[in-house]
C-alpha cells in the first residue's frame, strides 16, 4: 500500500505443492541501505522461481553488474526483478518437454524509496513487465487476492493513517485465510515512512499473536451482528 | 442454497466476451411440473456453450428420450446437464484448429425436487461430472466466486431461514460486483419450498429496488462502522 504516511507491506508465508506439501517459507525480502535506500520485495507464484530470482539479485549486489543497491531509481530496481524473472521463468520452462503442465509463473511487489525519489511501488509481472501504484490505485495485492479484495477496495487511500491500514491489512488477510487452504500465517509486516530511508518498522504476525486473535474475533462478531441488523427483503412472499 | 427451508437460488445476469461486448443474459431455467416437479439450471461460463446445452435439454423434453420432465430423479437430470455439458464441448473444441484459445467450458447448478423424492442440489463441471451438496457443504457457487463466498461461509447453515440466507446471498452478489465487472444486475431469485413441487417465489433484482440499494448502502456503512471499532495493532510502532 502506497500511503501519504508511508510503504506498508504484508504477505503471508503459506507454500503449496499440493495438498501434502505445505510449508512455511517467509515471502518478504528486504534490501537497505539505511539512509541511502530501503527496498522490500513481495512474492508470489513458484517457490523455485521466486528463490532463484532472489539469489540471483542477491548475488548481482557487490559485482559490477546494475543491482538493487546500486539502481539510480526504484523504477530500475522494478526493471532488474522483471529481467530477472522471465529470464528465469524463460529456463525453467524452455527445458521442459512438456512447458504446459509445470506453472513455473511468480509475480512481485517492489517498493521502497532511493534517496532523491519520491517513495514508489511497482507490481512486476510474470513477463517482466510492470505497472506502478497511483493515487487511483494506492495498493497493489499479489497471489490469492480476491477474498481478502473488498474490505481494501472499502478502506484504502493514499490518506489512510497507518495504523488503520495495517488494521485493513490484516483482516483482509483473515478472510483469505478462513476461505483458502494456500494463504496461512506467520504474516510479515514491514513499514518504510516517507525518507526515512530505512524499514521503520517490521513485526511477524504468528498463531499465538493476541491482537491478531482479537481482531479476528471482533471481526467476525462485528460481521454477523451488522448482518443480523440488516432488514430481510420486504418483497420475499414465502408461500 | 440447500436449506431445510427449501432450495434458494440466485444469479447475476451480466455475460461478456471482453469489455467491449457486455449484455445481459438471464442464466435461471426453470424446468417446472406443479405438483409433481420442479428444476432449476443455473450456468456460469461460455454463453454458447450454456444456450445450446440448455436448448438440447428443452428440444428433447417430449420426445422418447430420456429429459429433464421424465427422469426418475434429480440424480438423473444432473447427468443429462453433465451430458449435454460434455457433447457440447466436445463438438465445438474438437473444430478448432487451436483449441487451446477459446475457453468452451461451463459449469451448471441443478436443483429442485421431484415427486418421491427429497430436495436436491447438483453442481455439474464441464467434464459432465457432478457433486452433490450436504448438510456439510449445503450450497454451491459457480462462475466468479471468491469475493462473495466469505460472507456465505459465516452464514449459511441448513437451519438458516430463508428471508436470512436471501439477505446473505444478496449481500454475497454485492460484494462481488464491487469488485468485478464481469458480474452485474439484474439478479434471478428463485425459491423451492420443500415438497412445494413448484417454484414457490420468483423476484428478479433490478437497479430500482429499493430494499437492494438500501441493503448495499446498509452494510457498506455497517462494515465500516465495525471495521472502525475494531482497536489498532497494539504492537505497532510508528518512529
Amino acid at each position: 500500500m502506497t500511503l501519504d504516511a508511508g510503504l506498508l507491506f504484508a504477505s503471508d508465508s503459506r507454500t503449496n505443492a499440493g495438498v501434502d506439501h505445505i510449508s512455511t517459507f517467509c515471502k518478504m525480502s528486504v534490501f537497505e541501505a539505511p539512509g541511502e535506500r530501503a527496498i522490500v520485495l513481495l512474492n508470489s507464484g513458484n517457490l523455485a522461481t521466486t528463490q532463484t530470482v532472489i539469489s540471483t539479485l542477491r548475488k548481482a549486489i557487490g559485482s559490477e553488474r546494475p543491482n538493487l543497491m546500486t539502481s539510480g531509481g526504484l523504477f530500475d530496481c522494478a526493471a532488474l526483478v522483471g529481467e530477472a524473472t522471465r529470464s528465469v521463468i524463460a529456463h525453467h520452462a524452455g527445458q521442459q518437454a512438456q512447458a504446459g503442465s509445470v506453472d513455473f509463473s511468480c509475480s512481485f511487489l517492489v517498493g521502497g524509496q532511493i534517496a532523491g525519489e519520491r517513495p514508489r511501488l511497482f507490481l512486476v509481472y510474470p513477463e517482466g513487465n510492470f505497472i506502478e501504484a497511483t493515487d487511483d490505485t494506492p495498493y497493489f495485492q499479489i497471489g490469492e487476492s480476491k477474498y481478502g479484495k473488498p474490505i481494501i477496495d472499502r478502506v484504502i487511500k493514499p490518506s489512510t493513517p497507518v495504523d488503520e491500514a495495517l488494521k485493513c491489512a490484516l483482516v483482509s488477510f483473515d478472510s483469505t485465510m478462513r476461505s483458502n487452504l494456500s494463504v496461512g500465517l506467520p504474516l510479515d509486516i514491514a513499514l518504510v515512512r516517507p525518507n526515512a530511508m530505512r524499514v521503520t518498522f517490521r513485526h511477524r504476525v504468528d498463531v499465538g499473536d493476541a491482537y491478531f486473535g482479537s481482531l479476528r474475533q471482533g471481526w467476525s462478531q462485528g460481521l454477523r451482528r451488522v448482518f443480523n441488523e440488516l432488514p430481510s427483503p420486504d418483497w420475499l412472499q414465502l408461500d
